[in-house]
């Protein structure tokens, strides 16, 4: 075999057990709100013909594509996001499926972008989008989820903002801008307000041919703007699904980067740490049928599970959670007294208590209550020869430093 | 927006929710078992420097892995299974790693070969293995594990057939064959004996420079060959750990195709569908050095999702498994009588129950039920004007085709 060496791509990150609890956790959390809310999952392949993939995101995003050419000579690319995945299963399988069709979609994205914090090239998505319905309620759906998810996660301070494209294209249309090609170009720079000054957007608003008397205007209908009547009604609807006034508003200089949205769009953001959005979505009416689809409307989210659990962690939001699904260590005394302690393991487990085995009969019990002890593991079970005599167990108790001998029927009680 | 003619890659696959229904359970009863037996989560990249991923498999297994140049100009590659990648982590973090390890990892891999039933192109993979132990007992817990996830998943019929890379090495010692990189090619060969004609086999043998006495002499010396002292130890600890012995059994035949294993191998095999092995692994002591880490030994085992799916779906082994998440439909009346409906979806909500609201108030209640009816929802409320003057909802049955008036609390105790 050929030595190598070893070492991550950057922008990519291996997950140890510790962080995969919190992002086991999370994911888990949200699976339970979306099948609460009658969302059914759906899984699509990470790699797509580069042709379903670009001409849909918007010229920037396009060149972060992860695109190659395979064995076959056939242009592929790995998935930028899981909007277009799901277009596609609907473009492809519109005869098959019931409409209106809700799912969720758990799965990695890859971009080609610059690493950095918060920003990593390949990461988790959580999506949740429905499909076949153009009622608000919908759009007004996805943000109760994404209220609820958040709750869940114990979050206790986020603003999930709402806009729309309709209000971004009518105030477009009163500075004399009606090119749908022209539009979307000026949202792309609108929405760097958030992560550029706002002399470099003025500066690109510029070099699209914007004179400086249109970007004052543009800024000064941008913020002036109101719900239209359709973003009203989303509005309303969020309070009888019962989110709570206190975490969302209208904010007409979300803009989002993406060319695809047709409708009401959304964001949500942390005020610390700051690390850009934390979910983020909108109505796409037209994807389908771009994609070769009937005409589905479609509204859905992005939860960026990397950022979340970034925050998590940062904020320590969830500090009783253990480190090591085991709940008890079964040591092995050495290789004559194995056996008691393989079948007291196997009796453990059918009592439904997670129990890890020692492995090494060759391995000095006291090596294995020190593993234990690192590992973070509760409780370890011990069985030599005078246990072994008197029908007992040793059950140490490794956070009190404390043991006692007790049947091993009271042992998994206490472990239950 | 570009408009596309989409299709999706061949031997790649989209997972429609009553498919995803299945996969979800398996996936869900996999991590139950792994994390009874103290199994804890590993995540890594699915791209890795090429130069990681190349020279461990054997020469035609380094052809399929998917490669390319990425935006940068790195030499990466989609990882070909989930072995080497946590053995990187070992090698990167032995510092912060302790002894031993044992971990799960559920994350997809891909492979460029022809696909053919059972065989795509992108497959998810759930793996267990555990490093820095030695002992044989590791080797024996893998099997137990792998046992007991394909008693849990339903599985009648299934066969383990265990052998070791030893037995075999002996074996080409008896045959005067002495070079490892020889023996490595000769097992590559051998190990087609599973999918191709014995003379393509002995053609192939022939080719690497076996003459026709050899040949034969290593058929025999195959067919005769006894467990060794260690792997004799591994079958009686197997015993220990609860294993049937209906479900395993020593074949010297097997050989397993990859280059990184050293000592104990084994596959489990169903006898319908003939799709190949359903599970597969083995020990690999060298492969965290090869990799630039300190000498770890480890052994583990895959544990092929897509095909227990397919064997699943062709024995129909989950009858009971329902399409949809969602247990209840809440209907919308009419615009004007929709807010009830909220209100109620929130409140079975908050009762656990998994409530689907219809999103579209203009969509008639007729079309509605059969929206419910398609779907495969077993209960629906409606919440008319009647309904919200008497205080009740009526819930009707969907299977029974039946439906009364009751308060929403009696509906909540009927569903829970």
């Amino acid at each position: 075999m050929v030595k190598t060496k070893t070492q991550t791509l950057k922008g990519f990150r291996d997950f140890l057990p510790e962080e995969m609890a919190v992002r086991q956790k999370v994911i888990d959390t949200l699976r339970e709100v979306f099948e609460s809310y009658g969302y059914s999952p759906l899984e699509t392949p990470s790699l797509e013909y580069t042709e379903t993939l670009l001409g849909k995101y918007g010229e920037e995003a396009d060149k972060l594509v992860y695109a190659f050419k395979d064995k076959g000579k056939r242009d592929v690319g790995l998935i930028y996001d899981l909007t277009v995945p799901a277009a596609k299963v609907l473009a492809l399988y519109s005869q098959k499926i019931n409409l209106p069709f809700k799912r969720y979609q758990i799965q990695r994205i890859w971009r080609a972008e610059k690493p950095q914090k918060g920003r990593y090239r390949e990461v988790l998505q959580c999506d949740i989008d429905s499909f076949g319905t153009a009622s608000t309620l919908a759009d007004a759906e996805i943000i109760a989820i994404t209220y609820n998810c958040l709750k869940n996660l114990g979050f206790k301070k986020f603003s999930i903002r709402i806009n729309s494209r309709q209000v971004l294209r009518d105030l477009m249309q009163n500075l004399g801008i009606t090119q749908e090609k022209k539009q979307l170009s000026l949202f792309r720079t609108l929405d760097k307000l958030e992560k550029e000054k706002v002399d470099e957007v003025k500066k690109e608003l510029k070099e699209k041919g914007l004179g400086q008397e249109k970007i004052k205007e543009l800024f000064s209908l941008v913020k002036s703007a109101k719900p239209d009547e359709s973003l009203q009604q989303l509005l309303n609807y969020l309070k009888k699904l019962g989110v709570d006034e206190k975490y969302y508003q209208f904010d007409p200089t979300l803009v989002r980067g993406l060319d695809y949205y047709t409708g009401p769009i959304f964001e949500t953001y942390v005020e610390k740490p700051r690390i850009g959005s934390i979910t983020g979505g909108g109505r796409y009416d037209k994807l389908v049928a771009d994609l070769g689809g009937p005409n589905i409307p479609a509204t859905g989210t992005t939860i960026g599970l990397d950022r979340i659990c970034d925050v998590i962690k940062e904020k320590n939001l969830m500090p009783e959670l253990s480190p090591t699904p085991t709940k008890v260590l079964v040591t092995l005394f050495s290789p004559e007294y194995s056996e008691k302690s393989m079948e007291t393991a196997n009796q453990l487990r059918r009592a439904k208590i997670k129990t890890e085995l020692y492995l090494d009969p060759e391995v000095k019990l006291n090596k294995q209550l020190k593993y234990a002890d690192r590992k973070g593991i509760a409780y370890v079970v011990i069985l030599g020869p005078e246990e072994i005599k008197k029908k007992v167990v040793t059950l140490r108790d490794m956070k009190a430093k404390s043991q006692k001998q007790l049947p091993l029927s009271k042992a998994i009680e206490k472990l239950s």
